[in-house]
């Protein structure tokens, strides 16, 4: 591949000079102000962009997730978009828009399109109107055909243009971007940000924000956090300057370079909901809002029911959301694999134990499980999904899953002997075993061994304590093609049982023994595990029944026959 | 949402003390050695593992695209996977595999497990025996119950065990992973690393991998940097250690945390074709690849069909690529937007200028065109998804694919005119509109306005040229419901044609026009453009004909039957 025909970043990228760099020692102790802007630049990159019924929906979600700051059209590029502010002014008449949340227009800087801009945003109360203009050295010689003073000229017109439309209107703000930022020299993007926040007056009441987009990626995101440091440390007017990011992800690399540009001084952070966007996505918000969640700060927007933002946007935009999509895809809460199902099991174990020892509820207790960087019933999801069993998976797993599932929890020794059954059948069958096949597996296994072809079986039997203690069984068994009656006394009813069954010809050592409720309560089946040895050979079996004798009895059945 | 639950990083992860930083300036000039680790962790985390069918297929990809080191199973963990390394052994037997290849074979550490796993390579005459044990507090504490000083024990004992079954077999290497590294404390990590170089007696000729996995991620990028930069830094036997980064993505920042890292001394990376693997999946290699290929640096591995990669890794893990993935999505190159599009269309022009003044092939000159980072032909990709339009488009875009698709160059003002239609078609629609529907809508407006209602129809004619250079023409015109046979003379035959019409009673002024040839060479269709007005107003009209005198005269008919 003919990799000399590109320029690395440190050559096309014009950087600042040395400067002092305290980014990379700084932390995220607040969010930013987050700015979704879906309906705007996400809407540009669809095939099928949305129309006002979509925009309306998505909208309405994200006022109700928390947002505060909504970008929603390009008014003077599509009637669609101009139609959909047009809605909005009737919607917030109707007092459909809650007071704190501020809608935000885009315009490029052209005076014809300026004034179509305003005439959508007529009668809205608040609003941002955001300037944009190509000011990287390749648009300028390239598309705009304009040197540095032209361009200079052109946004300055323009800027003049919106104070002189919307300078006097209470309730409007002003945004500029001078566009692919991190392609043009910083001396340049400083004088023309400098030059609007003068023209427009900016003051720490009625600040303006000045957005710095990544429109397309092309460095390593360190290289985005020294440009926005650069800016941060040498605007004019900073107090009156809401200093606002706007990563693509063409690198892969957007939500760091929001991450490092926050750590470098940005203030605000326009991006996506699951990253949709031109080309591969502008940065996505979801991702970002929740690893500020996990490290301890408050997102400002609610993800309690992830799901639901997923449908919403995945019904709104008509693109999936990925299988392995941060905090959002089906999988990225899935453990397959047998080290990391045991570390989250014994985690969850161990979580349990910590909120009881804290005494609070385990939704609030502090949140420390391996491989889980987020609870998933955080984000409004089960557990369900956490454990899932294949080929690669172990005892850990398979034994949470029968728990969780059926109330069952194998001893230490049988989860051993379980997991090696349950992979011979996943090794043969390639495919995953749900917690219903799980469920048969074992069934087929310990519990009815053999179905109908057992050596041994128990036709009737009644058991009861004598006066002295002593526990009698007595029962019809059929041992191969011999049926009789026997009768056996013992310290219980699985001692006696295996008297009777002595009896009978066949005798039993009980090596192994546990029992429990499957469910809380009196009444709940008990399920009972037993290990008993017959002529020097040993094996499991398990019984299940509403009394926990009856459970015994057919736990001590099924290991016996499993030996024989 | 309850964010107290969690912890911020650098009160959860033990930092290394206050150093001197030198990755924010560092650049990467070369690539690191790439080890896909698809067979194994991303197959870890798959709802059907594959076969060894399946493995077969995605080990030859990745051999063909010149991967050399590549982890290849877990032999110890399932039949599947240790069948798939005696099949391997096999197929080098055999001389499928190249000598300069060599797999990685994954081991706990535990006695049993290591013999296993030796057991697999019996007769490979070149591997890597990579052995991790978990070493971070929580697993430490909640999943071993081992302090720090038995898992050292642990981590020896397995070491030296894994020496004495392979410490004097040549072309045997070995690797260890402190696992959730950058949860563990650097000291420890360091202490344990140091240990199995020693044991391993790391030299120059046969250095040991030591890699450090981010198995969970739980930090801004720049926080994995400082932690390989500690290590870089602090490692006994450096230059006969191979130091590598194993980079998982859930807070969305895998690449990054690679690539800081490699700025941070890390010279291998281990991960997936895009990016397959736990939970929200192992750092993406196709992505760091050409993020390097991007700056100009050769990034050792073969994309040049990135679809056929992306074909073979879909069908193996079952698995879809997102459309935004980065390089090898759908929508990746394709832009919707407008003034995207007029930047991409310009710049495309620019670069064939350039080309032709480098007197270098347009696929070999420097590459720098707006909202592309990549040429799309560099991928294998054409140019068709690269400009895409609907009711966000502009004249940019609809002229691109007219050219693209039909040869056809609207004049300037045209453009603008048909991208009005363009867009009231799409934003009744809401939908997309692919070349051919630009062309039906194109023919319809310009080429054919009316169809069978024309005003003025041209039942027959004929144009030849006196010997004094002037142009006749001679037809039937029906103007309305009155036919008759008219003629005209002119210097071409275009003027020819306005004077018949003007004898049938139609005046007509042409005030602009432009004709090209739609393909090379000399029998190519005509498109022919003429402005014409009529009693005050004027419209633009079209002909496409093998003839260029007859696409004149189409598009002179066309316009004034859209003026009628």
């Amino acid at each position: 591949m003919p990799h000399h025909r590109y320029r690395p970043a440190h050559e096309r990228v014009a950087l600042p000079g040395p400067e002092p760099r305290a980014w990379p020692s700084a932390r995220i102790e607040r969010a930013p102000l987050w700015v979704p802007v879906d309906l705007r630049d996400g809407n540009q990159a669809l095939a099928e962009p949305m129309g006002t019924d979509r925009k309306r929906r998505l909208f309405d979600l994200q006022v109700a997730m928390g947002f505060k700051e909504i970008e929603v059209a390009y008014p003077s590029a599509s009637r669609t978009d101009f139609d959909f502010v047009r809605h909005l002014v009737d919607a917030t008449r109707n007092g459909e828009v809650p007071d704190d949340v501020t809608v935000v227009v885009f315009t490029p800087a052209r005076r014809d399109l300026i004034e179509r801009t305003f005439e959508a945003i007529e009668g809205l109360p608040r609003a941002v109107v955001h300037l944009y203009a190509a000011t990287a050295p390749v648009w300028r010689d390239v598309v705009l055909g304009r040197d540095r003073g032209e361009v200079r000229d052109l946004v300055e017109d323009a800027a003049a243009c919106v104070a002189k439309l919307g300078g006097d209107r209470p309730g409007l703000r002003f945004q500029f971007s001078p566009e692919v930022f991190n392609l043009t020299e910083p001396d340049f993007v400083l004088e023309l940000c400098d030059g609007v926040t003068a023209l427009w007056d900016a003051s720490p009441d009625r600040p303006v924000t000045l957005n710095l987009p990544a429109t397309v990626e092309v460095a390593t995101p360190n290289v985005y956090a020294d440009q926005i440091e650069y800016m941060h440390r040498h605007l004019a007017r900073r107090s009156s300057v809401i200093l606002s990011v706007h990563p693509h992800n063409d690198r892969g690399t957007g939500v760091a370079c929001a991450e490092l540009a926050v750590l470098a001084g940005a203030q605000r952070v326009e991006g996506c909901l699951f990253g949709n966007g031109e080309r591969t996505g502008n940065v996505d918000l979801v991702t970002l809002a929740l690893n500020l969640y996990t490290q301890g700060v408050d997102p400002m927007v609610d993800f309690s029911d992830i799901d639901a933002v997923r449908r919403t946007v995945e019904h709104c935009n008509r693109l999936p959301v990925h299988p392995r999509h941060p905090y959002g895809g089906d999988l990225v809460h899935t453990a397959f694999s047998g080290t990391h199902q045991d570390a989250i099991s014994k985690g969850m174990a161990h979580h349990a134990r910590r909120a009881r020892e804290l005494g609070v509820p385990e939704r609030l207790a502090p949140w420390e499980v391996p491989y889980l960087p987020v609870d998933p019933a955080d984000l409004g999801r089960s557990y369900e999904a956490v454990i899932r069993v294949n080929s690669q998976s172990g005892k850990g797993g398979i034994a949470h899953l029968l728990r969780a599932h059926r109330g069952v929890d194998l001893p230490r020794e049988l989860r051993a002997e379980f997991s090696r059954v349950v992979q011979a059948a996943t090794d043969d069958s390639g495919a995953e075993a749900g917690a219903e096949e799980l469920w048969r597996l074992f069934e087929g296994t310990y519990l009815v061994p053999g179905r109908d072809g057992e050596p041994v079986r128990l036709t009737s039997w009644t058991t009861d304590r004598s006066p002295e203690g002593e526990h009698r069984f007595v029962c019809t068994l059929r041992v191969h093609d011999r049926e009789g009656d026997y009768e056996g006394t013992g310290t219980g009813p699985v001692a006696a049982f295996t008297r009777a069954l002595a009896a009978a010809g066949v005798e039993v050592t009980v090596v192994d023994y546990a029992e429990h409720a499957t469910e809380p309560g009196a009444s709940a089946p008990v399920a009972a595990f037993a290990k008993c040895r017959v002529g020097g050979r040993s094996a499991w079996g398990a019984g299940l029944d509403a009394s926990s004798v009856a459970a015994s009895v057919r736990a001590v059945l099924a290991a016996v026959n499993r030996v024989l």
